[in-house]
């Protein structure tokens, strides 16, 4: 029987959606079935750059929209981001390491046909409409996840 | 037959308080069993902040005691906590969404019966005694915390 | 049949070095098997303090080994380290309670057989050659992590 492994997106850093992204690539490589479920930070992995709207946005909605990253690669390191030297450090190590930056793991994890979820509540409070996330991204409810988790043979929270 | 979940709490931050809470509570929602093993920085979630004692502590635990929030509402944002605005925003976007606030559902979860455990260990190191937690908090081993995490259906660590 | 608990170590701070390594610990007590995966910032709880080189390494990576704790009980907390009195206030608690400390935990764990593994590409990126890091470890792909995972009862991200 296929294997699962549902992972729970809730940081939205560098760092950790890349330790995301090259776990559901690695689980496509061995035909696993993947879910990733995008709560809380972790939705600004998955916002589409070219669909923001400040329509029907309060103004919190608004101010966190505008002063959170657009693009994935924008994102923080959960450590050493002193000035961003931290980061710059951990981009020019995988360069030379010939390794594939994290939109290269995001659309990668896409092609494979990783099952991309966003957090209903979370969306609802952070102001997030769904054409304003990649159109891959499907909204669902926390019980949707937990029947999902509690099939799945590896279940992380990231 | 009923399937569990199991949280290891260790972090002791608002807005992950809040993704394991509403977990909880929403697992509670479709009949899954639920249990919640606080330590280390999760036990500034369980603090009775009514039954505060300075008797039979050393002077760190003392310390430690007084420099962190004794209530579930004052624990800080894990991102975007500069001077406190993050978490401002936070609160503000949840009130406009008519969300429940932190302590609400950690009520909720009491009175669903989700069960909550504080890892004796951390007790010790942290000087937390029982009578300082929450009545409905039972101190247990971390041999107990892994009997009952191996036999959910959902263990996430956050 | 014998119970196994897989952890993924990401994070490479102080307190959720312990949880792991306490966790790991106590699993073996009760005669589970343990695997722990460093990646990325959990490296650095594995690295052989004798066997630094900067032999064949990169700019970055002479920079990252260098910036980094180069043993583990160096390694930072994750809160309240603000100038480093929140890990000696931890230490000290720690050794009022009588509490091992983290490389006692860390030694605990390899005398007790738990197997460690360290993560390819992370190694690869941050330029780690396998004699910098324990004898103990042997390196893995993320594959083979996952595989070990699926078949494990207990599964966290830390």
């Amino acid at each position: 029987m296929t294997k699962k492994m549902n992972i729970l997106m809730f940081s939205g850093e560098y760092d950790k959606a890349l330790a995301a992204l090259i776990l559901a690539n690695s689980a496509k490589e061995i035909d696993m079935d993947v879910t990733i479920f995008f709560a809380f930070w972790g939705l600004l992995l998955v916002r589409d750059p070219n669909s923001m709207t400040g329509e029907d946005k309060t103004a919190y909605e608004k101010m966190f929209a505008n002063m959170t990253p657009k693009h994935i690669e924008e994102l923080p390191l959960s450590k050493m981001n002193f000035a961003g030297i931290g980061k710059k450090m951990l981009l020019g190590m995988m360069e030379e390491s010939d390794s594939p930056k994290l939109k290269d793991f995001l659309m990668g994890a896409i092609n494979k046909g990783v099952n991309l979820k966003a957090c209903k509540l979370s969306c609802e409070i952070m102001g997030f409409k769904e054409e304003e996330l990649l159109k891959e991204v499907k909204i669902v409810t926390a019980e949707e996840y937990l029947v999902d988790a509690m099939d799945s043979n590896i279940q992380l929270f990231i």
